[in-house]
């Protein structure tokens, strides 16, 4: 792999340059050394940050993005999505993963953890675009089908797909899975140690259906049944937006991760109350993910961060409530963090996945403040370059093959309408 | 005036063209007629909207976008915003004024409501940009300096600049102008028939202090003062955020415009509850703003948008509420309506304020819903042309003078640092 000199860009607020080498930040500083192949990117003008971690998404599902919009969940569902989704065969698989890919380059993602349907087609898909997948196995019901067998044959297909893919486990939700269901997936993650993604208290009907069959809050189901201990320090929870004192600690003990989704949580009327600054206070590792596109209905990382840091102020009334620095945070370390992989931050020794963010945009005209500029007022189109795994996946905002992933997602959603 | 065609443009989701002859909006249909001098424009692959009207904002202010993010209300105004502000001078009004009209532009605002100081300087810069402004005049205490000559000078200075400028009246709030000041400027505004905007309800302690003070919530000082009446159709009352039912009854009774600035709202810790749907349903004419970059930091309106209609939804755990066709009349055709400006519809006899949105970016790819995609999906980034009085202000996203604002925004910001 060839080595890369970012020059003279501005990080942390300094102008420097970095070296990458394989796949690694191998240097710092106004003196960095300039091996002879290196690619040279002219820095100045841009600043260098960490590239996002979108950590709960359905990639696919951007095929669907804008059908039924404002409708009521119930026929939304119904009347939309689920009769959609019957014709989203293995291509339009591919061609949605390969949009979402176009799209999550395009705004800084670089690792987006997922959950759906034929995933050696959007493994593929992600491989090609040359970005990070964790692609989750969907789980219903008791999960009779997710042998030992079904799952090697399936991580071979993914994992061999790229060295970028990982194959995770994704049981739906403590309401679509039985108690069998969650246990044989915990212990499946646990054997292969896998993530063990899934769908937690994202509104108050789960957790009131939950308290009338089982007696207990959804996180205190999972530790009575001993999923919490089978996934320890691998499990994400996505939503986790409706919790009591009792759950957060128990998250904290067992190092799970929650993942906010500010913008599905709003559009769906899920709610708007994520506990931060509990989460926060009690270690718990807390991310931020977009949701697929069918319901929040963009993968922008960067409107995203804005909506969460946005809802802890205004809900909470109170401006100095997750700055800018902690959703850098959120955004980046805490997800690569979440996904065993050594990078989020920009430091020598870190595994080079980082974006360079335009400093002519005019959310950072006249500047003050880079990161206030990106958080507070920049959108998606404001990154122009991002390297992932110490390879250039887009360069003043060029993506391979773009033209192609356009014409060929307008034929497959031809294939979804009514 | 040349007249334009916009050829074969989608709108309302059918294929059809538009003549623009003068200022207006003089045909629309397949076969519209093509003046000799028409500058036509392909529309292809495009769909118009009405411009936005931010109906509430301080353009100046993007001057200090991104100062003192995060921190306590009282230390922002104290340690940053107002140090800074004592550093700005005509010149940088005047480039500030260019740089966030060139922002506005190029997000789909033809016209802004603004209250600031320097309004001759803001004048020229909004004239020599094309769009629309309303600068109003920022009055505080008693108001004894704006008499009669000095407002007509004024008006003199600012509508002299330009056809598309307007003079108006903003006292502040009713917690930095006198009873005598409010009544005032009520006055002048009746006499003049002006706009007359100010901050109302902004936050729950000017609620109780004026219940304190007054005994009476903030409109109801309004009304009993005879505000209200003197400023009859003309008041825009910027945030409007806590209401009780009699004052919203008033607000309508008086045909008062509510501006909701939800970004500001939420980022300086105001509140959440804008009380959407009960302010309709009283018939009160609602708009939106943006508010100051200083305090949102853009000054986007499709994200004001967004996050007003998610606001609904989420807040009230119901996804059907504020649908995508009362974002478009809330963006566009209320605040052209305080206006006093016959736009804000694409209709023929329509003033043309008008945008082209561009269905190749992303968040209409593979579309199923313009509106969906626009207020869901989409940042200003996708306005790709606009038209403010039958004249393009942008055409393919590009706006004349561009570099040199951004050279000189630069330069008078550096004036503005500690």
């Amino acid at each position: 792999m060839e080595s890369i000199v970012i020059k003279d860009v501005l990080l942390n607020e300094r102008t420097t340059s970095i070296l990458i080498e394989n796949n690694l930040i191998s240097g710092i500083g106004d003196h960095v050394p300039m091996p002879d192949n290196a690619f040279v990117i002219e820095g100045k003008g841009k600043a260098a940050l960490p590239s996002f971690a979108n950590m709960h998404t359905h990639a696919a599902m951007t095929l669907l993005k804008g059908m039924g919009s404002d409708l009521p969940l119930h026929s939304w569902l119904n009347d939309c999505i689920w009769p959609a989704e019957k014709h989203l065969d293995c291509e339009a698989v591919y061609w949605g993963v390969k949009l979402a890919c176009l799209e999550m380059i395009k705004s800084g993602t670089t690792l987006f953890n997922d959950m759906y349907f034929l995933l050696p087609w959007a493994a593929k898909a992600v491989a090609e675009m040359g970005i990070r997948g964790i692609l989750g196995i969907n789980v219903f019901g008791d999960g009779d089908e997710l042998t030992n067998e079904a799952f090697l044959q399936l991580r071979d297909e993914v994992e061999g797909a790229g060295e970028l893919l990982k194959l995770s486990i994704a049981p739906h939700s403590i309401y679509t899975v039985s108690e069998k269901g969650l246990v044989h997936c915990a212990e499946m993650s646990h054997r292969y140690g896998t993530l063990y993604q899934i769908h937690m208290s994202e509104t108050e009907k789960e957790v009131q259906d939950c308290l009338a069959a089982h007696n207990c809050r959804p996180y205190e189901l999972l530790e009575r049944t001993g999923v919490l201990e089978l996934t320890e320090s691998r499990l994400v929870g996505a939503h986790s937006l409706y919790l009591d004192a009792e759950e957060i600690d128990l998250m904290a003990r067992h190092h799970v991760t929650a993942t906010h989704n500010p913008c599905s949580n709003l559009k769906l009327g899920s709610g708007y109350r994520f506990l931060y600054s509990k989460l926060r206070e009690a270690g718990v590792n807390i991310t931020l993910g977009t949701d697929g596109s069918a319901s929040s209905n963009n993968l922008d990382m960067i409107e995203a961060a804005r909506l969460m840091s946005y809802l802890q102020k205004g809900v909470r009334q109170d401006p100095t409530v997750l700055p800018t620095n902690e959703l850098l945070q959120v955004t980046t370390e805490n997800g690569f963090k979440a996904a065993g992989i050594n990078a989020g931050r920009i430091e020598v020794g870190k595994v080079a996945d980082l974006i360079l963010v335009d400093l002519n945009n005019l959310a950072f005209i006249p500047m003050h403040d880079t990161l206030s500029g990106l958080f507070y007022a920049a959108h998606g189109d404001a990154v122009d370059t991002v390297i992932c795994n110490g390879r250039i996946v887009m360069h003043n905002r060029h993506v391979e093959g773009e033209e192609e992933i356009r014409t060929q997602a307008f034929r497959q959603a031809r294939k979804l309408r009514p």
